[in-house]
């Protein structure tokens, strides 16, 4: 049985507060169980040199964890000067994977910066801030069409992520930490509302894996983000049935 | 008038929430207006070099801002890779706070960790970091009590911060973003329990100013701190009652 | 047709120089394509802190690229003074690939230090570094071995990785960079000897992919892996031999 | 009584060397007791970013200390890759006492840059860096004003600071290190030539103090900088004079 | 006798294979008994700040050690953060010794990147760099010249450099790693095809030297020096025969 | 003729005053010309860690320059975050200066630390601080043998350096800022007491130069070094005759 009772195809309790900052363009806290992320999204007038000129917009994500958001304290980067190796994938999967429902050409040449700061976190972070933050850019993006910055919603889609794994030879949907640390699969899934696949990274550190384990474990993470897509379309209101309809188009 | 229609002499809505977080020690969370600031409190079992061997304990604070808590996007100072002079220097404000209302010797030699990060902010994130932080490090004191670690509650008195400052020729307390932006004296004032000053940093830079006005301003941030220390002794409970009456010891 | 006439389930001519440098206790160089990687492999005799007294070993990998290697001179990280995170995400890969197929405990409290040094770059520099790290890993833990360092030969398998991708509609093995830069989806998999997985990261930033795809790409990697394993197997020669063995068992 | 035989009340003996460099526009070396501080201030045509377009100057200060100067030798900044929080907190203090006496519109959009580099440090270090830096920034805006690139002398006022402090009860003027070291209360006064409050820092880590005393650490402060200014203007000669005319206007 | 056999006035066995890498505009591997560099030119259409305007280009050079390349592994300077004071103070004599015969008027504003990157290191890696960098650099400056960019081949001689020094009181000419860590005396000298001096660096931490020790060396130096440069020609082909007769006008 | 009258072989006015700061072992202010450099000796009691256990002692050199000490504002390193290659290069040299003269295994295992901070600049900085940090050594080793901690005085000679070059094709010693921006040929001398070479560092950025030019230069360097140790014996007094007196056994 897992430690919070679930069963193995069963989501942890989830909960998207949109609009939950009173400053940034847009905002979201998640939460999945303990684990908390507060996610913004704000505007800049400018693109990356590689974009200059281009009339194409760009979506940078950046990825932290304050220090009491662990069991152990974990240290802050700042005062360390600089970000691990583990904060800079997380922020690059977090950028692909929301670009990847943003038509960049409709955004035209502004960049939308969006942030994921872990305020607890049990597992799961880097899935949850894909989740949040897609709220946050869409509530952002909406302002923006809302101000007449945008002539049109530019996302395409849905997008969230889940994890999965294989723990004690058990399949297992969205890991708590616990269950993370003894996993012998560990697999993050991004996907969109039209079940697409976004990013799949599947690494069996504690021993290689099958291709059926493989897939067995994809089928959980379809279902899981599944869910929590629903949830997402819920908090976003109207904002989310016109994602849900431009999607059947 | 002011922005939110209090009177020169009032406080800005406050609220604290202790526990905030599942896996620290102790921790807060605060709100005064429409600043935010998470704080919490680890133990480390050691101390800085220049404490070793000597018995007594240390507290650091470290302070940090998400980069959505403010109108414009604030930069991430891990992927900046410094923390900035402001930074530095409001850190080491709120450790000299909190230091001064801890037996240091009766600790033993072991650090807490401080940590002050702000969510939302909008004026008064040092002197809101300092009031919420002694919450959330009292319950961790109390906490390692709790578990024998330490034999007595080593807290001597309450402490609190508020900024007090001049405002188009008004003397205002706790100010936020907006006045904060314009005024022509600005002052953060730490001070304990029992009204004794543990600092006091006032800052012409819009000119100079007098010793009268700058009496008249620690006579409003008195009245201010009491409050707020009111505030802290309700949300800490029996913690709360016992440390009022070690001050009157 | 693909840049250099090849079809698309065809790997780009490779080779590996194993013992290519002098000193270090196993090196090889790989070349695939264009792209040219200097593997090499040391022995520290401690681990990281988190594995002290635990009796296990480590392996740690680092990549980096000289700045002749790409047709635009890419600048020194170590005149920037850091790591990129693009550097980052694949030396922290390659390590996990290596451990899969590497027995720590067998291995004891050391650290295996691995070099991957890009000295062209042509597409799929981090899953050259991988095929061929392999070789200097087999290379220097035989060494070990033979000095009576180690009792037996701490590997599980060969490790082998490779790129796959959709580009222009097209599915294809082994991506040079022009064609890397065109595809709509990209794909990296390490896989072992006895065609298990240890890491699958596909990406589709250039738009989301179908489950079907995904599979279809997977049998192409597991195509292009065998016979990379194949080669490592030869370069190899008995230390090959005995891992095919070991594989067996 | 004091470690220098000095009465609680006095000043350390105090000199200043007005152009004591022979490059920079404006320079001083100042010693206070066994401190020395050397000071000057450049011109730079530019402002930072956030007064751009605005007409408006600026005076930026920068505080260093060389290895030599204290008793244990202190490690150099420039090696350890950053500035202390120390250094950050006493350059921000001195960069808003000087500018408190500027008038920065007439100064026009480009900045004074005011270094300050402590040759030898026996306490009061920061307090004399304002004292003489002010002494080399009245001398590099006369030149500006003398070579017509100012219309007029944009100074308003003198400023100087002092420490004082109370240690083993006893409240004094111009801590030395070893006063500084023991003392309950630490306090650094910013003031004017019309004896106006610019800065005003109080620390009580030794323990809180009342407002009693704070006030008379205040007229002793008052004391002290009164001589301190008196010795600027004789040592500015002319320029002393009409600064201390424009003062009574 | 010396470690490999070699009278003491003889060079290592050295071999430049120019056009070494497919990317940058000039390229060659030079190996020089174990010690091999990869070098390589590419060109930026920009200068440094102190050159903009001046109608003059540049060139810059940069220096790295892969860390398989010495017996020890030599930790990666881009996971370190820095670059040595070695490194630095060798990419500085790099960049110098270049500049002496090329023509940076007739260069025009731009800069040519010389990168020489240490594949394995045994003595000697800093003279190697510049022998093999200047055929790199001749190579670029030639099709830069092909390609209609320069008029005319901005190289007005050749340079080459080589190692001597005194061991064990006998003097060398081409220190291997071991003889070099050896040495009393320690010498690098960069020279034209002129015979005309560039660069002399002599150091004697082992113990002070004579004058005539001095001038022994810089014959032995001299004598080697000339074989490179005659092997420089040789690899440069018909640009090699056309630098000498520039040296001969 | 020179900028400041003097003939092309004679030095400028040169001044060391031993002793200058109150606080470490040994120090000493020198000037030559305009230029003045504060050096000081600290020790500290242990090794850099590839001499642990060797008994043998070493010597730290760090250079520096205060912002103020040229005619344009030098930035500061410290908060530029590093040191210039500039700056690694010449506390390099000045390290390697200063062990040519001293008995290492004498002086045990621990480490000197010579600080040269110059706090004004016009050309020869570099040698001037040699000059002069050779002067504060003595007195710090003088010190500790004083102080019992050494059993005698580990100074095997005297040691000075100067700056000799062809300027306009006039060869000088002891060139001032603007004649060594002019300079065909720049060259640093570091000679000792007995005429011996310790570092000869010939530089022809502005083209190349004869061996015939090289030894001229290097005479010219031989005198100005042998009146600088003149110097050096005359304010150590006692000291510098006892050292004469070591160079002569």
């Amino acid at each position: 049985m897992r430690c919070d009772g679930r069963s193995n195809d069963q989501l942890r309790q989830a909960r998207i507060i949109p609009g939950y900052l009173k400053f940034p363009l847009g905002s979201a806290l998640i939460e999945t169980g303990n684990t908390t992320v507060i996610c913004s999204a704000c505007v800049e007038e400018r693109v990356p040199p590689f974009l200059k000129g281009t009339g194409q917009g760009w979506i940078s994500a950046e990825y932290g964890m304050i220090p009491g958001a662990t069991p152990e304290r974990n240290q802050r980067e700042a005062s360390r000067g600089k970000q691990s190796g583990r904060t800079m994938e997380i922020q690059r999967l977090i950028g692909r994977g929301l670009r990847a429902v943003v038509d960049l050409n409709a955004l035209g040449e502004r960049t939308i910066w969006v942030d994921c700061d872990v305020i607890q976190a049990d597992g799961g972070t880097r899935t949850a801030s894909i989740t949040g933050a897609f709220v946050a850019l869409a509530q952002a993006l909406n302002r923006l069409r809302a101000e007449g910055v945008l002539p049109k919603l530019p996302v395409t889609d849905f997008v969230a992520a889940v994890s999965v794994g294989e723990v004690g030879s058990e399949l297992m949907l969205d890991l708590c930490y616990e269950e993370d640390s003894r996993a012998e699969v560990d697999m993050n899934v991004v996907m969109t509302g039209s079940k697409k696949l976004v990013e799949v990274q599947a690494t069996g550190e504690g021993g290689p894996f099958s291709r059926e384990e493989f897939l067995q474990l994809l089928a959980l993470a379809e279902k899981g983000i599944a869910e929590l897509i629903q949830l997402q379309r819920s908090v976003l209101g109207p904002v989310g049935a016109e994602i849900s309809a431009n999607t059947w188009k």
